[in-house]
């Protein structure tokens, strides 16, 4: 295990795999169940540093991938490395780049080696190997890097958004043999860790964590789970589930991987999700989240509340002087700013609109990790239901 | 005189006509000399109202014209006012509309019953009246409002800014006979000014500021001050007078204009300007300013420091850890963002850039008051130039 990175487990719910515990990093620690804000290219959107920390936000995640690509990841560790650069004092986690490499940039070729693709700023060829990707992080200087993994979707033939988006790349998906495909990923992510691990030059003060794979096949998750926890890493991933799963797949894919992974190690979905996709993955034992929703449908007037979601474009908001979300102690709600002038907001392109509804949105995933953790040490879930409607409680505990 | 506006003179400078004052409004003083940030549609650009007054800013300006079109004024009266709308709590200054009619918009008509314009938002055709111009104050709700001027440029024939963007308007100004229209424009916005004092229905909690028009010709100015000034109005504004000028002809057209308003009203120079600009009007007695120039730079990655500004796009930046400018106390700078992490941020199109670059200028022309208030109070105008090398201090005190 990395000395960087340490994890204590200081409660567990009585009728569910949920646990209550705190990572220690380099630069300082955090609570789990952790949501972590995206901060793609070394920003969370529109927000500064100390407004993020604001929202409850403990760890932050920015992308290798558009990284490496810009300013580029000598760059950033010329600057005094990501922390520095961003000014965030906190802890920080990166990704590999391996899923930016699927679902945003032109593969031109996925090998044993590694995968290479088109730079999304100017054309050029990039290639990341296992090497590579590590190289990247540890120039970065997160606190925890992820290892590159090979991350076919986990549902059988392409996803909705591959279909709508990528028709060549689906027309292939459809092609393969899917059960094949995700076995073949799962032994190439097991031979890729381990190199990852030989890779890595900063142990003592960045973690690694390996990621599981095997898609919704339990058979092939118990098999990649047992081959990452080969490594005595200081925590581990559950990757290949935010492509377009719906929520019980999501839940059941979540469940049968946890059990595979050690008690005494942070788990982290990665990617999801949507608040019945949290809490359900946490009722199965996993620690850390990130995604890009609260921010992404922040800047598009996309409010998230315990009761739905609210578009503030929407014309029924005219002249309603409520706060997106009576209760709220976000920003935005607190501030005082109503509907009504984030409706003008975002209809005028005023940057502000953006900020108002991240800042909320940012709010309601850490207030709803609060409520989570008392739910767990107070195994109070029916409390959590009532104050969290819109996360619906429909799975099955794994204790039950 | 308004009873909802008080000015109030503590000190003046010793060798040139700049004073210290406060303005008194129903949302509180503000002190004077004072710069006012523009925040078009009722929002100072990607800025949390508690962050612009932050900076140092007591009162800001709103644009009548655009707030008008988009959400439209009885919108923002049925929604509590301007300054509840937006979250400002201290003092609001709206302009008229009509130079934005004149700079911003297609000017169908410009008659004695005011002026008919294309509105940007959806072409139609929207009439701007004295009266109609003060009704939309009044419904907006600032403290001090601004009566509806004809505003031509004051410079004979067309602005560089005019030539190169509206060759049309550039062409009909050619052929005008500048000082009959200039003369025209002096005795039309006096007959205005009369219907806005009869329109107002406000004036027991706003103030309706008048104002001089007469571009750089001094009998014209002197006309115009004697007419605006015959209304007994609780402030007096210089306008038509950024319109492309030099530092020396603003400094000249200033110093001219002051000397023919009262001592005892504030006086408002309109839309100026760089630094200098504003350290030669308050010397010739200036109070209250306001310019769209460090938001509207900042979003463009144009900082401002004391010995020049800076383009953060330049590759020179690249690997520059140094702060925006060294000692200056604004979020930016003191918060630790370097400008290699802002150059960053404008070549990735981050929002985060103009915010904090943003936040820097404003802060910058804050810094500039409080300095030259201090020059004023101790007549110190050499240690202020010292402090303020950009600030040139090449025009003629009044008083020398």
């Amino acid at each position: 295990m990395s000395e960087a990175i340490g994890f204590t487990v200081h409660a567990s719910c009585a009728s569910t795999r949920g646990r209550l515990g705190t990572v220690q990093t380099p630069h300082g620690s955090f609570s789990t169940p952790a949501f972590m804000p995206v901060g793609t290219r070394a920003t969370i959107k529109g927000l500064l540093p100390t407004q993020v920390r604001e929202t409850g936000s403990e760890i932050i995640l920015n992308n290798a991938y558009h990284l490496m690509l810009r300013p580029g990841d000598e760059a950033v560790r010329n600057r005094g490395g990501v922390h520095a650069f961003m000014r965030w004092e906190g802890p920080i986690l990166t990704d590999s780049g391996g899923y930016q490499a699927w679902s945003m940039a032109d593969i031109n070729d996925l090998t044993e080696e590694g995968v290479t693709f088109k730079s999304i700023i100017d054309g050029s060829r990039i290639a990341l190997s296992p090497e590579r990707a590590i190289e990247v992080q540890n120039n970065l200087g997160p606190d925890i890097i992820m290892a590159l993994d090979d991350c076919p979707p986990s549902t059988a033939g392409p996803s909705d958004h591959v279909e709508a988006r990528r028709p060549k790349l689906a027309r292939a998906l459809r092609k393969q043999d899917h059960v094949g495909r995700l076995e073949a990923a799962v032994d190439r992510t097991a031979r890729w860790l381990e190199r990852c691990v030989l890779a890595h030059r900063r142990p003592h003060d960045q973690g690694l964590f390996g990621i599981v794979q095997g898609g919704g096949n339990s058979d092939l998750r118990k098999r990649s789970a047992e081959q990452v926890t080969q490594h005595d890493l200081p925590g581990y991933a559950i990757g290949g589930v935010a492509g377009g799963e719906d929520h019980s797949q999501i839940a059941e894919t979540v469940e049968l991987t946890t059990e595979f992974l050690p008690e005494d190690r942070p788990r982290y979905l990665m990617g999801v999700g949507y608040e019945r996709d949290l809490v359900a993955a946490v009722r199965s034992g996993v620690d850390m989240f990130d995604c890009v929703l609260p921010t992404r449908n922040g800047r598009n007037a996309g409010a998230f509340t315990r009761h739905g979601r609210l578009q503030l474009r929407n014309a029924r908001f005219k002249d309603d002087d409520g706060p997106i979300e009576a209760g709220c102690d976000c920003v935005a709600c607190e501030g005082g700013f109503s509907r009504a002038y984030l409706r003008h907001l975002f209809q005028a392109g005023e940057m502000l609109g953006p900020q108002l509804v991240s800042l909320h949105n940012l709010r309601h995933f850490q207030r709803l990790m609060l409520d989570i953790r008392a739910a767990i040490r107070d195994d109070a879930w029916s409390v959590f239901a009532r104050a969290w409607p819109v996360a619906e409680l429909t799975t099955t505990p794994s204790g039950a």
